[in-house]
């Protein structure tokens, strides 16, 4: 099995999976308790915060444990909202094409009264510095803009962003869960105040992630009751799983120089190689992008055949987020490139990661095309185009 | 070191981790993804579901997957909550020894304008069922009452609860985290609509926990985004983590009915030996309690310097919840017993589990004595409660 779907998890590294189990062998307390067996699993907890934080540029006391991207989103966006809130700031800016942990928590509030600016974005899945300013009003709290996005991988200006934000003094959030894997994050050179990471993107394990909390941006805890990570954020702490993420950060970072250039070189090569089918669209293929990340719209065909046969012959990919997969809508970040519903329905992401080789490559650009041919050949759209009953709208 | 805090944390089972490892291994895909990883993800998932909920006697659809113990109070408090407050009922029913994960989440939904109402228990630490009928009114929406308390191991009359709030129509969620390990938990007996669970307390995994929803109780999601676990709770499943408390909960109630009586009778000795030390108090030693709680009251002492001196001869004990360690204030739920402030600061939780042995009781046995001899012989509250100048209060 081909496994191009690293944008919707990574399988564990041998060294944080190691991780995980040295803990739950050797430092298995619980670290609220006074005790040794407590104290020592603190000491651990505590060490995994600062490797963290290195890797974030952030100081340890900045870094709260969650569950994972989703709830450290949530958790952002909350904080943020009810502070601006006590202070009459009940508007929100973010982006058409975040990931749906942010656009349903900001649906959230929009009940609970906060006002929302969804701003676009270009033709190449970008949005613009610019746009995001002027979307700021006296009365925003948050901007929220994702670092990159989970579908099309493409990078977001988010240092400018940062300083725009800090400029008019309005909290600045980056959901960082794609990038962190492919892009060193400076939040200082970026000037964020609240950052979400997911382990499971960058090798680390399942159920883990971090809420990264400038000092003085007061979190307000998601999950209310013990005292953990500062009365932040209640329950016992996931330590097999905080540990090895931050043995799985640590390896990324390391890697990072080498790798993003190996998996741009794969990326660059399958791209070129699908870019000749006929009526083919890269998406966010003129904007910079992560290295491992391609998404293809194949127009006259539908995504999920597409999928199906890939996995019938052994490339294992998917059509965007696997949080939406099984919807019948098509993706709302390639609506907001302005696609046209009919090709967006027909859209590859193919996400390349360390297991990926270039053999791996050689065969997807061998089998991608027989797929992509053969559901043309018995679709009727694809017919209609064909014979000119149709515009391409690629 | 002899563990003698298993209510705060037990370490995870050698067939749960090896679960763990066999999942991240082997069935790593994202159970959302429709490719081949992805679904034999999927498939692992879906036989953890039925694993819990027969061990429930739910139904696998009734069974939601949580970070945890506290994540799963939060999200039952806040959606029987919300779903009241739409019928125009927004008072609410708990009582006075739940955990903070409970009362932290009550006093949140009090600045949100609902009502709560706390109802008191004996001085053996249970909760009366008259008591918890008549707190019931015309706009109650929801009843909490936990399973066993965390702290002194008391069992609460929850069937008997269950009935009375069904005859109400009212909704009906326990907080089952320390009674997973030692009691058989039937959701249709019990007639609960909501109950809780965390892996780690009964030899599974850390990170992980369990929301049983009754079929029809609608469930807001605490955390908003992707479509996983039908759309009441975001984020990709910590499958590792899962599938391990999966077979770490049949695994107790395999071996509970033998273990629950081998722990009775550790801690029933445990209990006779420490009382016979003057001035002791066993607190909630009248009451139903999980096998392996005992909580005890030396006057004159102080918890936290107990527990070091314990540490230092090997005894890892606590002062009660671990979740509120490093906080001065007395137990709340000592308070609510109706201990006087200094008689509850000198508590000691001795909670026995799986390593348990009898040499371990002896041990403590032997060192218990000596160190509340040394801590009274150099306490001034001691000299004054033996010289007569002050009432003893046990």
């Amino acid at each position: 099995m081909i496994y191009a779907d690293h944008a919707a998890t990574t399988k564990i590294s041998h060294a944080a999976k190691e991780e995980m189990m040295r803990v739950m062998e050797e430092s298995w307390g619980n670290p609220s308790s006074l005790h040794t067996p407590g104290q020592l699993a603190k000491e651990v907890l505590e060490e995994a915060r600062r490797k963290i934080a290195a890797c974030l540029n952030a100081a340890p006391s900045e870094i709260y444990f969650t569950s994972g991207g989703s709830e450290a989103d949530n958790q952002a966006l909350r904080s943020a909202a009810y502070w601006g809130a006590k202070k009459g700031k009940r508007h929100l800016v973010s982006t058409a094409i975040e990931h749906h942990a942010i656009l349903h928590t900001l649906d959230q509030l929009k009940e609970e009264g906060f006002e929302v600016t969804l701003v676009g974005v270009d033709q190449n899945g970008v949005v613009s510095v610019e746009d995001i300013c002027r979307a700021i009003r006296p009365d925003t709290a948050l901007v929220s803009v994702m670092y990159a996005n989970n579908e099309i991988g493409t990078i977001q200006p988010i240092a400018e962003i940062g300083r725009c934000c800090r400029e008019h003094g309005v909290l600045f959030h980056t959901d960082a869960v794609q990038a962190a894997a492919h892009l060193a994050i400076d939040v200082e050179r970026d000037a964020v105040d609240l950052l979400s990471l997911s382990g499971h993107k960058f090798y680390g394990p399942r159920g883990v992630g971090v809420l990264y909390a400038r000092r003085g941006v007061p979190l307000r805890p998601l999950i209310a009751g013990g005292a953990q990570e500062r009365s932040k954020r209640a329950g016992t702490e996931n330590l097999p799983a905080i540990a090895g993420m931050a043995v799985a950060l640590e390896d990324a970072a390391a890697k990072m120089p080498q790798e993003t250039k190996r998996l741009a070189a794969l990326r660059d090569k399958l791209e070129a190689g699908l870019s000749k089918l006929p009526h083919t669209r890269i998406n966010g293929g003129k904007a910079p992008r992560l290295s491992g990340t391609l998404n293809v719209c194949f127009e006259g065909i539908e995504g999920e055949s597409l999928l199906l046969l890939l996995d019938d012959r052994g490339i294992a990919a998917s059509s965007g987020s696997a949080c939406t997969s099984g919807s019948l809508d098509p993706s709302h970040v390639l609506l907001a490139l302005g696609l046209p519903h009919e090709v967006a329905h027909g859209s590859l992401r193919l996400s390349l990661g360390a297991e990926t080789t270039e053999e791996d490559v050689d065969i997807m650009l061998q089998e991608i095309p027989k797929v992509v041919s053969y559901l043309r050949s018995i679709s009727p759209v694809w017919e209609e185009l064909e014979s000119g009953a149709r515009p391409h709208l690629i």
